[in-house]
């Protein structure tokens, strides 16, 4: 294994100068203590819906080539100052674009994905002794355009940078001190954990957990490459994102969530015939919304007709309406209904594969509660459901609770 | 010719984006009356300083890389935003960054010289029927790494590109009208020049007008590009810098300008020895200090003992003091004086070259309003004079008159 390790400081870790700066000093010690670094930095603070805003003030619409081409800046910003700071601390660093350290993505501009990464300019740097800084969330096409990798790209990154340079490890620097067992700000007793699959991770990341980007689990899935996630604000071991290890077979669940951002829209009294569904979710489709949840379920009110409902995401609440208003039509459905004021709560844990019963036990500790359950979801290491928005805090308290995951007194 | 215009525009044009989408409005009115269109911008309002600003928190002498890296992201911001705002009214518009574009430099950061511009990209988008919008200021290295043109190096990319595209014009747009006889907020019956040569203007722009960077005139001059300076806030002509015209030889002095943010030092009693001002000057530009002017006068105190004086930049007069006091001590001189309260004025006229006179005219014209001459400098095409800085506006405005500049009442 060699010994470099890849850091990647989001931006809640580069606020101001003065973090940058506090990076800098964390970044010279790993180098003193012989590692050979690289830095992937995402934009200051806030810059980015900054510079969102002034595209805003132009164009509602903003072609995303040149979306893509002004948002980069924000990173190129930060990777200078880091540079900078290093210096400052009598250490030598230089810093890169995305483009210029051959970041290689389709020309999918806004979500573009990587292609491949060309690490010979990265080795030549660190061989001469130097910190490598690269721009986050950024890379370029063939035909030298600008692209961006979509929110939380410089996860992404970090990862792609570690496979191309072999590393040793990636850490992922943020404003939390790792994963918990559900969020602390809701259950007191929720504690961090020490290790995690990618597969439980990709599935927390997806149900919106904001600590990591869902891409960049897959990759480092993909290529084992094992992620730290750790606080740039003290230096705490964080959890450890890696494959699947024999210690986590004992446990069942190892984390609740909840997602208070979607919405359940109804399609109601639908002619139950073969090729509705299909036509209802291809014309979505086209309409570019993402769908999470659905289900079919028998109508109340005719025999042979049936409720389709899904949900999706509320920014999205508006236009999904449209569309359904007019597949309702087009179908001859009886109207569109919809809930915005729905949460979803997941239990998530490896251990459900080999284990039966999770799923009565979830539904049980609701019940427990009374609440009522609206829509379920699975998976095989995943298990959703939607509830009333205000019972969202009392649910997720319960499952942590008969699920066993607090800390031991 | 080819019906290509460069148009570059200066930050005062793109302070916010209300005034970038009044330039794509403009940009838009060229490219329907059949011009197809290069456009090269600076950063917005003081993007540049805010930029350097945040830099100076880290650290007081940033690497010159990391430097430009930092602020080369101004521009970038701007080129976008421009490209956003011509779509938006319905046109095609492609933006770039100097790298991308393929303005090639050397490696001398943060006043790095083009060494050549490769006009292909440009040529295939204005092709396609696209207005080009390309980042001012910045260029890259063979290596591949940002480098900027220093102070005003936007006016050097826009000539650069006129020179390879063979373009018809180049115009400047600024927030003046154009160049005038002297400075309109010191004489009121300034006027404006409708036609200049490269040479007088090359001598405007190293006098301290601020309007346009000495280097891109040099540029084009030696290509013979026209350049035409004209205000972004409204459709009058301005002033067509060009190659030297019949119509120019009829006029004596064309301007009048003023400098005050020079300070003459003084070097006192220096034994008058062959070799005494080769070390002096020898030793100024080991420190990078920059003189404009240099007298040397027989000392009024001792016989055979000479004062050496010169003029520097108000900004590095410290350094320079510092610098003169050892030279002082090391060639066995008097002491160093200086004087931050001068002012220097200077007529500029490619018809001087033909006329003898004009000193004696500018001395009289100061000698009539009893202003003291300290120090006199002359080109082929220029005169200067230091004088006190309080007598600064009395002269402008008498040599204005004395070489009869102002409007025909």
């Amino acid at each position: 294994m060699r010994n470099i390790i890849v850091q990647k400081y989001g931006g809640s870790s580069v606020t101001n100068t003065e973090r940058i700066q506090n990076i800098a000093g964390r970044i010279i010690k790993y180098k003193r203590r012989g590692y050979r670094m690289v830095v992937v930095v995402s934009a200051l603070g806030d810059t980015t819906d900054e510079l969102i805003k002034l595209s805003r003030s132009i164009t509602k619409v903003p072609s995303e080539r040149e979306h893509d081409m002004l948002v980069s800046t924000g990173e190129q910003v930060s990777v200078a100052l880091l540079a900078m700071a290093i210096h400052k601390l009598g250490e030598e660093a230089i810093s890169f674009t995305g483009a210029q350290v051959g970041i290689r993505t389709d020309s999918a501009y806004t979500k573009a994905r990587i292609i491949d990464v060309n690490a010979d300019k990265i080795e030549k740097e660190l061989a001469a002794g130097k910190v490598v800084i690269v721009a986050g969330f950024q890379g370029v096409t063939t035909n030298h355009d600008i692209t961006t990798l979509g929110r939380g790209g410089s996860d992404t990154s970090a990862v792609a940078l570690a496979k191309a340079l072999n590393a040793k490890e990636c850490e992922i620097y943020t404003d939390v001190d790792g994963i918990y067992t559900a969020d602390p700000r809701i259950v007191r007793s929720a504690r961090k954990l020490d290790r995690i699959s990618y597969e439980e991770m990709l599935e927390l990341a997806s149900l919106g957990a904001q600590v990591m980007h869902p891409r960049s689990i897959e990759m480092a899935s993909k290529f084992k490459i094992p992620l730290h996630v750790r606080s740039s604000f003290n230096n705490k071991k964080g959890t450890v994102i890696s494959g699947e290890v024999k210690m986590m077979e004992k446990v069942l669940v190892s984390s609740v969530t909840v997602n208070k951002e979607e919405a359940k829209v109804t399609i109601c009294d639908c002619p139950d015939k073969p090729g509705i569904a299909a036509r209802i979710f291809k014309k979505i489709a086209e309409e570019n919304i993402n769908i999470d949840m659905i289900i079919q379920n028998i109508s109340r009110t005719k025999a042979r007709n049936t409720d389709v409902s899904f949900t999706v995401q509320k920014d999205e609440l508006g236009k999904t309406i449209k569309t359904a208003k007019e597949i309702s039509r087009s179908i001859g459905a009886k109207g569109v209904t919809f809930d915005s004021n729905i949460a979803k709560v997941s239990v998530i844990g490896i251990g459900m594969r080999a284990h039966a019963g999770v799923a009565a036990k979830m539904f049980s500790a609701l019940a427990g509660k009374k609440i009522n359950i609206e829509m379920i979801s699975t998976s095989e290491i995943k298990i959703s459901c939607v509830i009333a928005k205000k019972n969202a805090e009392k649910a997720v308290k319960a499952l942590h609770k008969a699920f066993k995951l607090g800390r031991k007194k």
